[in-house]
């Protein structure tokens, strides 16, 4: 685990990859129960007959993995994970059970703040991809990163 | 319950509002727990010490909760609520334990299949305020939608 990066730290280009988590049909369902309870998120059939061809996690179950992929080291930012904008946030690919996730974030920008020196906005681009390496999910950030 | 909605029955400038949540302390953590175990979302004291200034929901756990209202009526879509992209996603104030929220979505843009007829796009922002008004989130997205 790198250790957390400062404002002062972070470089146009650097990029961060995390862990991995492969997902199961119970934790799918479980979310969608929780926040997204349609059938093609809770039910093999009836993610079959849908758009997604078979059972596909919610995406914003995606969201909440890469995210804690991310702050369980993916993305070692100082003070910790804090946006105030997502971007362009997109769900190429269906997430499935048996699925391996991993996430990569490249900077692409650095915004010093004018008022409180040594603090600014980190713009990262986050991927997430399976284990063939198709996009799953992907997004920019903005960063609120302290000193 | 407003009757679910084709596509040939969205008009831009439409507006549709979700029922009610009542967000605890208890949620905000078991959420942060599973999703995003930083400080501020677990705890109070260390909320408290962040630029929240309090315990504050994750904000996939917002996003969360606004799709559960729109599943359960708040968007009333036929064939379900797919979103293929999500824009200008934005938490402009906390969520916190204890706050009411409901979300409201209004079409900006419907956008007809070029190759199945009857089907298409329909682009809707999405505000979710809390029970004095605040802006908790917002986006735009993109929803697929069938006929």
């Amino acid at each position: 685990m790198v250790s957390p990066f400062q404002f002062a730290d972070f470089r146009v280009g650097q990029t961060f990859r995390s862990g991995a988590h492969t997902v199961t049909a119970e934790e799918i369902k479980a979310f969608a129960q929780a926040f997204d309870p349609q059938p093609f998120h809770l039910d093999e059939a009836d993610g079959a007959r849908s758009l997604f061809g078979g059972l596909a996690a919610s995406g914003w179950h995606t969201a909440g993995i890469v995210m804690r992929l991310n702050v369980a080291g993916g993305l070692p930012v100082a003070g910790g994970i804090i946006a105030n904008a997502i971007d362009e946030l997109r769900w190429p690919h269906p997430l499935r059970p048996g699925d391996t996730l991993t996430a990569e974030s490249e900077v692409l920008e650095v915004i010093p703040s004018a008022s409180r020196p040594g603090t600014g906005r980190v713009r990262v681009a986050c991927r997430a991809v399976n284990q063939h390496g198709a996009e799953v999910m992907r997004y920019v950030a903005t960063l609120v990163v302290r000193g």
